[in-house]
């Protein structure tokens, strides 16, 4: 496209770091929101990049963000605990809790951090790799209890948030870094199909009239479609059991559910998040040979397009990220133009 | 069905116990392996429950699954514990698995066993509610080292195995209760579709020329067709990742993967269980009264048939053996004939 900008991820980040903090985001705060939102862009996840910015510095503005705190410990047990994010950023948060359950990982086996009313998460793709640098696994679930626009299985209305869920994974390489939805698609890929005009490539939609369909202008007409659990027409109630997975491990045991999520908390999510140490269970270095070898079987298989190799998850995003680390980060005409609408909002010009 | 034979489960547990007794079972081992595949049949898992008496029979006699002795903990640390099987019965072992989980979670509020060269492991679902009982979720999922038939996405060749996934959710009725394969069916239900001369209902196979395909026949072709990872042909990378998640947490964080499998090990499951104590993370029967709001949230979402409500997994099951605690179990004359083997060969009368 004639219309890209291509800045180094360092000079969006101190950018977006100076816009945040002219939204009262105190440094540390600023910091990793920052960060943790050029870090989607540099992974490709365009939709939960700088694209943002102007979402987050809105939501600092008027309070729906925290701009500054801690998050509060609601309970422990040893291995596991309960926090309270009190609407800071996910952005910011989550680090601290992968923190936190890594710590109690090398003490316990497993670490879990259950985060409830976080504001923005972002890709959770973009936080997996402070584990598996550190040599362990690492689990995450997100949901959002304030929203519902995934039906189940045999419904044509919606009980469950978007749920992405995502794992990281430490080999001898590049560790395998999955960070998927639950639903046949996403929101943000119903809409962007609306703004191209064009169909999506299967039915993700179940219309007022309960039909599986592929038409996104469906999901803004009155009565909306809702978007089908992964599975589908024929085997949609694996989605719906992997949604309740979801909604049970965050929500129901974050004791914050639907009926509690005000509406002050629409955006608010609730992250799942555990991280086992293999070192609990083997000699050092043995788990990453045993996770190469699921890798190379996976890349060893046989593929139905010759000149298609299979791909391993995270292998695109982990390519992706070396080459803009190179070349600078590329924004389209559109993306670009919402990063000047933050530069006059906070009078920071642009890199 | 006219030739359709009904036993009570007592006097069918009792018989099957007798039954793996004369094949060298401790009483312990009998009994317990006895009551798991009855529990299967019980639930209406045709294909997990005594149908297979014959198999663990023969498995006892010529010494492929150990007739006594205990799991060995190989290695340690507070909340996770990884076990070596020695080839006990995962009908035996798996119990003893969750009993530890259990305990660990009481004390760290998550308990994790990983439990690898576990032989028969039947139906996942039937061990759930040892948990839920216990007022715990609990999560595990099953691999096998020996075996690969399910295709990563983009491939015509398997790399994973037949990979189940379970979840048991206490609530404030029924517990959920999923168990699921992670793969677009089971190879029990290709080979059911052979046997009935049908096609399955959606492409589930892909044939060695790289179509997808519903033909079960292609299955045991030569060369044969693989199974398809959850998603199909649009969405196979997201079961490729659920795959991927089940070997790295079972066969990786067992250090004991495909490369280990010796061939005396080929039936031999790795299975990764994980119990959670929610009383670690808020007042007594909240977690409940949450997962419960869940529940609901789904029957009350609108169907698209509206005489087929929505339905939770492990309904179908428990409402089966509710009615079999009742009435007696039913079997299929093809079954029963399963079942006269087995008296014939032990010498030991049918009830």
């Amino acid at each position: 496209m004639s219309h890209e900008k291509k800045r180094s991820a360092e000079a969006l980040t101190d950018w977006a770091t100076r816009c945040l903090e002219s939204q009262g985001a105190t440094c540390g705060v600023a910091q990793a929101m920052a960060k943790h939102l050029v870090a989607g862009d540099l992974m490709g996840f365009r939709t939960h990049g700088l694209l943002r910015l102007r979402y987050n510095l809105q939501a600092l503005a008027k309070g729906a963000t925290k701009a500054s705190g801690q998050p509060r410990v609601a309970q422990e047990r040893a291995a596991i605990a309960l926090w309270d994010a009190d609407l800071l950023s996910g952005l910011y948060v989550l680090p601290q809790a992968i923190e936190k359950a890594i710590a109690m990982a090398r003490d316990y086996g497993t670490g879990t951090v259950i985060v409830r009313r976080t504001q923005h998460v972002a890709a959770l793709a973009v936080y997996l790799e402070q584990a598996t640098a550190a040599g362990m696994l690492i689990q995450m679930m997100c949901s959002t209890p304030a929203q519902q626009v995934v039906a189940p299985f045999g419904a044509k209305s919606a009980s469950f948030s978007p749920n992405p869920f995502a794992i990281g994974v430490p080999t001898t390489s590049d560790p395998v870094l999955l960070d998927m939805s639950l639903s046949m698609t996403a929101a943000g890929k119903v809409r962007t199909a609306i703004a191209e005009g064009k169909q999506l490539p299967y039915p993700a939609l179940i219309t007022a009239e309960g039909d599986y369909s592929c038409d996104p202008n469906t999901f803004v007409a009155e009565p909306a479609s809702v978007l089908a659990s992964l599975g589908g027409e024929a085997l949609g109630y694996k989605g719906t059991g992997l949604n309740l997975f979801s909604e049970f491990w965050t929500l129901a045991l974050s004791d914050y559910g639907r009926a509690d999520a005000q509406a002050a908390d629409g955006d608010a999510n609730t992250v799942w998040l555990q991280v086992v140490d293999p070192s609990a269970l083997m000699a050092e270095g043995a788990f990453e040979r045993q996770a190469q070898q699921l890798v190379a079987a996976v890349r060893q298989a046989t593929p139905i397009t010759p000149a298609q190799p299979i791909r391993l998850p995270g292998e695109g995003a982990l390519s992706k990220r070396r080459q803009q680390l190179q070349t600078g980060i590329e924004y389209s005409a559109a993306t670009w133009r919402q990063l000047e609408w933050c530069a006059e909002f906070c009078d920071e010009p642009l890199p």
